[in-house]
């Protein structure tokens, strides 16, 4: 067994000796269920009467001294008969007995020791001295309904933490701690970058004119990237007619991430939830020959998808979003080259935005699905598949193989980044695409004169403005390198006499492409370098009157400090370089 | 009576005079109605028989020689009675005269000496001799229900053209000649700018990758005007709720142009028609100061308009439209300065694209309409409308005044411009807001702490990319000047030999930011030559084994022809200036 896996039975078990230690404090405690969850477990439980996060520190105690007793985990199968005798003063187990014993399913529970009994499938520990009892916490409470339906009862989930090391707990509690003081949305509010308005909408971010900097620059660096990789760029509508969200299989599988539609003339319209339908109808707008491909179509295109009210959550979960989409039609010889430009792009970008740190899956189909989970073109998968894993493992990244996990149209790349502090982000996703092309009917003329079906390569490696911004915010915790900063230096005038010194190196910078501000309010000098850190302004120009007559500012780096007095020329050549090269 | 209204009269005069023609000619043909448009007139008739366009000779023919007979215009009113009995053959005149008799209205006649008697308000000249019977033309027909109403029956439309001279005749029609081949949806077609698409909806244009590029091109140009000059840009959402549009006052009022709503978890979301509204909503995100003032928020903004299916034309009238929008807000005493400025920039632009000609008018309100039809702000109206009058005569911008033309809200500057070929188009409007501010309760802090509305200016230069880049087409009939082309530069090896040549020059200009390709098919020079001249490229850049010996190319620039050999490094730098420079 590796140590992955015995850290998911670790977790599991913690997740029963929880309900132990509950149910002797509080005997007549419900139960719900207790599954593990990607750092630790949590259970559910319906109380007599509340509790707290306070109790918390007391149930770990408990806990601990439970692990000490070393006890063992054992699994039986019973008869539903016996398992509803067993769990007769637990209603929700009952109703999963119920449910186990109508679909005919074998019913196993686990004892733990003579402690405690759940209806469990496992696996577990084998003994709770596999479990350190400084690598866990419990750390919060919140309220679930029973299996997730607002119709049933609310119950009270507790959650904990587990690893297999206290430095691995210490560690994550530690970026925990510091993610909530990067959290995206409040330094949004605080630096300026977007609003929400509830007279507007729920989760239709409105871009103050900081954030639309950040925005316009990343769209120009995806505009010059893709230029230069011979992508042609093309705007399409956002609104189309039903049918050719029918035509792509949009509808009805994707219906209820779409909005609802607008009655036009009679017809129905759809707001695009993607822009793939569009880019196919550019390609097949005239003949293509086998010479134009790879023919790679790139838009940031507004797409607008349904998503629950209580599931939007700042940048990362909206209802609108430009994504930094393309797609890149080839011919089957292709794709080892595309494929493999597409990851040197996504690493490209993880370097220039110090992302050290990024973990590819590859997800494979199953041939048994052929036909049914998966579009039906059983060598095209197997060809193709090897050509992915070879193009990963050519290029040296860290990837992993997940069968049975690809789309319906074909094999895909999905890769998880972690920001500066090690919280994982899920962003990207490279896909090929076997079955689009054939739904749209998509053709080229190849060499003989033939006609023959491309594949499609949908890529977005800067994810979506919304999701990749919100990244970069809690990665750069606002502190964002000078080329991406709204401000990028503000000039601090120490008395009224400089002003015009001020505003003639203002003029200057501001001809050069920086985005300068002057602080000539009526603060003291300490109290502006202050305010100016505080909204991490990359530089800081000080001037007095020794620098007016000197015709030099004194300079100050955010997260530096005082690199000293420079003259303004050669400032500008560095300031203009470090941003031209997006230092 | 100036030659303008003069003008007016001869060509309702025609109107008259064609009628009579045609009751010559065809004694039982029903009329409809005879008024004067832009450049001629019209006359709507039943004929018993089609007519078809070869017909308009022989008709033009009599109406000259009814002019030669110098025949007097007489009008008589007379009494509801006596107009049925001399009208009593045609039914449509009688229509029309028991609606006069129904609301009162005075019946008035006009006598064409003893030919022609029609039921008309006039006025018209007082004899044919006013008439230049060089200076007109029978120019088309085509079907038109009576009253516009579908449910009536369909009459013939036969259109003239009139003008004073014969030379201003013949120029017009050399210019509607002219203006057909500069057709914007042929030459999109011919260029690939721009396609529409039957699955996805009408007027919902679809940018192709050249089409793009001149759309990125103008927005780039538009941000680095505007960025100059004060304005932040910000993005906004497309969709809202129905809440923003209801205190804008668009709904009920602008309903008919709006999309139906779409339901989002019960509640009416619209596509905005306009960005006014989120702007505000920005504005009022947090308290401003009158520091902060002017505050210029700029956004390209997608809206989506209704129009009519029939009313669609091209990227003309569409449904879907990118706007360069901006909404300024100002203090009162503001207004003068920012006035002035974005009449410059309107200036600029019109320079810069070698627009020669724009006209510029004052709408103004009626004092008597204060309340109803105007916002009822009378000091607020009397002092802006004094300084738009001076700022544009202060511009020496060619002007004029229309009288309770306003929009309820303000004052405001319509701009009308004139392509190459003297093609008339309404692009731009200037606008100042009382009514905006008032209903979204916008303020700011004045100087002694006191809040304050201010005036908003609605603006947008460069219209939408829809009508903007229509425009363009036809007024460069489709020879794009080189910062704005598609493709900038061809190369044209002239044999295999220099394809590595061709290459490098191509990379070398590529990465000086130049927008190139390369010609490598098996086609004749003479055939590649005239395949660049008709796709209107900039520059032909033929190399051979003499240029790359040499290092040279043999430069043709479009509509100049052959420039020599010239080296590539000053090639390259002279290029580069004329795009940066957008010459």
């Amino acid at each position: 067994m590796s140590k992955e896996s015995n850290i998911e039975n670790i977790r599991h078990s913690l997740s029963h000796l929880l309900a132990a230690a509950i149910l002797k404090k509080y005997p007549d405690t419900k139960l719900g269920i207790g599954p593990t969850i990607e750092t630790g477990f949590y259970y559910d439980f319906l109380f007599a009467k509340p509790i707290n996060e306070e109790d918390l520190a007391e149930f770990e105690k408990e806990i601990k001294s439970l692990i000490n007793k070393n006890l063992d985990f054992k699994s039986e199968e019973i008869t539903s008969a016996a398992a509803k005798k067993l769990l007769k003063d637990q209603p929700f187990k009952l109703e999963l007995i119920a449910e186990l014993s109508k679909e005919k399913s074998p019913i196993s529970i686990y004892r733990t020791g003579d402690v405690f009994t759940d209806l469990c499938r496992g696996p577990h520990v084998k003994n709770t001295k596999e479990i350190n009892p400084d690598a866990f916490k419990l750390t919060h409470i919140a309220g679930a309904y029973w299996k997730g339906n607002e119709k049933n009862p609310m119950l009270t989930r507790i959650y904990g933490l587990a690893f297999n090391t206290k430095k691995e707990l210490d560690e994550y509690i530690l970026m925990m701690e510091e993610a909530k003081k990067r959290d995206h949305r409040e330094l949004g509010k605080k630096f300026e970058l977007f609003t929400f308005s509830e007279e507007i909408g729920q989760g239709l971010p409105i871009w103050l004119p900081n954030g639309t900097i950040i925005k316009d620059e990343i769209e120009n660096l995806a505009k010059e990237k893709e230029s230069a990789e011979g992508y042609q760029r093309v705007s399409t509508p956002i609104i189309t007619k039903e049918d050719l969200f029918i035509k792509s299989g949009h509808l009805p599988h994707y219906k209820e991430s779409m909005y609802a539609p607008m009655d036009i003339d009679g017809e129905n319209y759809y707001l695009k939830p993607m822009n793939c339908p569009f880019h196919h109808t550019i390609y097949s707008s005239k003949p293509r020959s086998y010479r134009e491909l790879p023919l790679r179509l790139a838009e940031y295109g507004l797409c607008h998808r349904y998503e629950k009210s209580g599931e939007l959550q700042g940048l990362m979960r909206v209802r609108s979003l430009s994504m930094n989409d393309a797609h890149i039609y080839v011919r089957p010889d292709q794709v080892r080259d595309e494929i493999k430009k597409v990851i040197e792009l996504h690493e490209y970008y993880y370097k220039l935005f110090g992302i050290k740190k990024a973990k590819y899956r590859l997800s494979l189909h199953d041939k048994k699905e052929l036909g049914k989970k998966y579009f039906d073109m059983p060598e095209a998968w197997k060809e193709n598949e090897q050509i992915l894993r070879e193009v990963l493992q050519d290029l040296k990244v860290d990837f992993y193989e997940a069968e049975n996990e690809a789309a319906f149209y074909g094999p895909k790349i999905d890769i998880q980044i972690y920001s500066i502090i090690g919280k994982e982000y899920t962003l990207g996703t490279v896909q090929l695409d076997f079955a689009q092309p054939q739904r749209f009917n998509l053709k080229y003329i190849d060499e003989n004169g033939k006609e023959v079906m491309p594949y499609v390569i949908h890529r977005a490696p800067l994810s979506t403005h919304e999701r990749f911004i919100g990244f970069l915010i809690e990665h750069y915790a606002g502190a964002f390198p000078t080329w991406l900063s709204p401000v990028q230096a503000i000039i601090l005038p120490i008395s009224e006499k400089v002003n015009n010194y001020a505003k003639e190196i203002s003029d200057s910078l501001i001809s050069s492409g920086v985005r300068v501000k002057i602080d000539d309010s009526n603060e003291t000098l300490g109290k502006k370098i202050r305010g100016a850190e505080m909204k991490k302004i990359p530089y800081i120009l000080v001037v007095g009157e020794k620098e007016a007559q000197a015709g030099t500012i004194a300079v100050r780096r955010y997260g530096k400090g005082d690199l000293g007095a420079q003259n303004i020329k050669k400032f500008t050549e560095e300031i203009t370089a470090e941003i031209k090269n997006r230092v």
